[in-house]
């Protein structure tokens, strides 16, 4: 694949946890590109500190524009996951950041995750930095149009249970909580908070356990928030996510096709596949 | 307290697991009645089978109806939670009930918790029984009207807590979902669902061990389902609890005021005062 034209310049990973930074650096490295890999701290993968990286803590907005301009960055991709939330008060150190910049910056935080984002887009934006989406640079990682992606497909019952998880999802995605819920035999059995998707699945695998759900099947849906910033904190699977639900005893996964990410897409569909689960991917919510 | 004029006749407590049963067998006893407890398999309290008592599976109705008229029975309350819920299709014991009755029962156990509690009060009333609500025999266990019932209140940061729990709840409530939610930061971290608040308290705690959750307080707020059926399943607090939310380090609690059950008022109130935690009631959501 060809680097499209409109990603010209140096690009920067400001990369937190999981794979998607990763599939981003190494699609980057095979287009020819050589990325900057900006690790947060606590939160990127081992494997990113290989390569050529510079290491921020999640409070320091104002390194991060400083690195981006010594190294000449153009483009900045803000991949993966934050798993430690830090408290603003504590530990806030302004480095050589805008002030104002970041005052907003922490009043964002306190509206969540999503204007906590928009901030953080807003504000390297400002500094002339252009932000892309992951899925930009790696496109065939987004879900693909509505359909089955597994050898295994829906049944009645899970589509009726993809119908119930899906409306929880949405409605707590509408209020910046989630962006994933379980259902088993038509009703909503668990919500996905803080804790994130494989926690929630894992729940799940001990309420069976325990016996406090009974009923067979159930399906996991992940959508984007109405709001979706599609620039960062796309709802994402992976292996992991098949695994899990394996543990939790649901028939399948559901995702919205085109806001969704699919990290390592073949190894995904290879596991849910063997498990006998089915993948499906359902039409974007309108905005 | 004398027994209300409108409770005539011999009253059955048809018993689901927690306190609330134990706490209206005592109430009932202390106005000079003779409940017949009626304990669900798996579920009641040990010590509701120390008085006169009659034991039923959840998936035998037809059995309930026949102990009920047998013994006489005016007015049934159904009391306490189902932990361990039934997989119909395979568990299915009709006894000597009516088959319609129990086709409904088991099409509105597809609706979730509020179908069919809606569906099994309709039944029970069917055989011309009263279906009375806990409340109405043990009615102090009630939240009293919207105020501070503890020596702390809430601060300005509880009172956005609140606000943003309360706000997810109210939604999850209106899906038949849960009845509660946690704000930390004015962000919803973590939704009911099948594992029922205490369950939900510890995950809270164990997000804040792993640094998953680094600002201080939050808040727990349960309140009823708008659509809630009051005579059943009202939500619940108690000691564990208070004891549960300090664990998961929140600054309190808050609940809707006339819907939600204090289970021994004076010793959650000792508890949560002992532990510098608010408990607050609020109005209720219009219907």
């Amino acid at each position: 694949m060809d680097l499209p034209a409109t990603i010209a310049g140096r690009t920067a990973i400001v990369a937190g946890n999981g794979l998607l930074p990763v599939a981003v650096a190494e699609s980057l490295r095979k287009q020819g590109g050589n990325p900057l890999i900006v690790a947060i701290k606590g939160e990127a993968e081992p494997e990113l500190y290989k390569g050529e990286h510079a290491e921020i803590s999640i409070v320091e907005l104002g390194g991060l524009v400083k690195i981006l301009k010594a190294e000449g960055i153009s483009n900045v991709v803000l991949a993966g996951g934050i798993r430690h939330r830090p408290e603003f008060g504590a530990a806030l150190r302004p480095g050589n950041g805008n002030l104002v910049a970041l005052y907003r910056f922490m009043r964002a935080f306190r509206l969540g995750d999503d204007g906590l984002l928009r901030a953080v887009i807003a504000t390297i934006e400002s500094y002339g930095f252009r932000v892309l989406g992951a899925h930009e640079i790696v496109p065939d990682i987004l879900a693909p149009a509505p359909g089955t992606i597994t050898r295994k497909g829906a049944d009645k019952e899970s589509i009726a249970d993809m119908r119930a998880a899906r409306k929880a999802a949405i409605m707590i995605g509408s209020l910046d909580i989630g962006q994933a819920a379980i259902a088993v035999g038509r009703r909503v059995v668990a919500l996905e908070g803080v804790e994130g998707t494989d926690a929630m699945l894992q729940r799940v695998a001990e309420l069976r356990l325990a016996k406090r759900i009974n009923r067979k099947g159930g399906v996991l849906v992940k959508c984007a928030k109405p709001q979706q910033e599609v620039r960062a904190d796309l709802p994402a699977i992976g292996v992991s996510t098949v695994e899990n639900a394996v543990k939790a005893g649901l028939k399948g996964i559901a995702v919205e096709a085109g806001r969704t990410l699919i990290l390592g897409y073949e190894e995904t569909v290879t596991a849910a596949n063997k498990a006998g689960l089915f993948i499906e991917t359902f039409e974007q919510e309108a905005p």
